[in-house]
């Protein structure tokens, strides 16, 4: 394991790291997080690192899965600027704009912007998985004054 | 634990984060890393991350400390521009280049430009303290032709 350089060029890309889609699009979530894609920096080479570090970009009109897990996140605003939902609050990032998600809460990164939403991402390398939010979870979202309207949600039946 | 927004502000600070001196400085590394600030996103409030952040600021002619460690660094260039010493190497990094910097190698952060060189650091948040570098090493860096004169050592005795 050598160091190495990742040289920022033009579209938010940068040298030696590829630039994947982030997820396949499902038919629940029709719309959500197509367009997504990642970048990792540092995470899949091996490195020793008790964490990834990755560089996420949300298309216009996008957003990432509505979701939850006990591993927490550090999101950097990189790239234009986006809306986040985490717990109860909605957050607007703007350039380098640092945003702590905790535990355990509902959240979803969305663009509902004309430009490009990017940020980077910190997680810690071992984690556990995404989890779906439950129908009474969602409910809540939508009745909440500060919420409703403003995340890409899906209720199951109802 | 909640999820909050640090907002980016002038002069390269965030809410919520307070600004601190990196380290005191010391008389063997005399005008090294003076004047180095830390700013700590995440790691100081109780969070659970395997993982700190944290955004450093050198001032124009400043350093970090020659040091080795085996945790790992990642760095993204924030503010201005930098040279860092990484092993055998100089890199050269500019906005938003992202480095990476193996375990146990020789390393330093320098500013020989005008203006602030700020840069966001990621580390394990369990990990071990920095050394210095042995007087071999030393002049191991100070006579190779890639590193030699491009940083700013110090060679105990001699």
């Amino acid at each position: 394991m050598k160091s190495r350089l990742h040289k920022f060029q033009d579209g938010y890309t940068w040298t030696g790291v590829e630039k994947e889609p982030y997820r396949k699009p499902s038919e629940k979530a029709a719309g959500c997080y197509c367009g997504v894609h990642r970048q990792t920096f540092i995470g899949l080479k091996g490195e020793a690192t008790k964490f990834h570090f990755r560089y996420f970009e949300i298309p216009p009109g996008g957003s990432s899965s509505l979701e939850k897990h006990m591993h927490e996140h550090a999101v950097v605003c990189a790239r234009g600027k986006g809306r986040v939902l985490a717990e109860d609050m909605i957050y607007d990032m703007e350039h380098m704009d640092v945003l702590y998600i905790a535990p355990d809460v509902p959240h979803q990164l969305i663009n509902p912007y004309g430009e490009p939403f990017g940020f980077f991402c910190i997680v810690d390398a071992e984690r556990d998985r995404p989890r779906e939010l439950s129908c009474e979870e969602l409910k809540r979202l939508e009745a909440s004054e500060a919420t409703k309207g403003k995340f890409i949600g899906y209720i199951e039946g109802d």
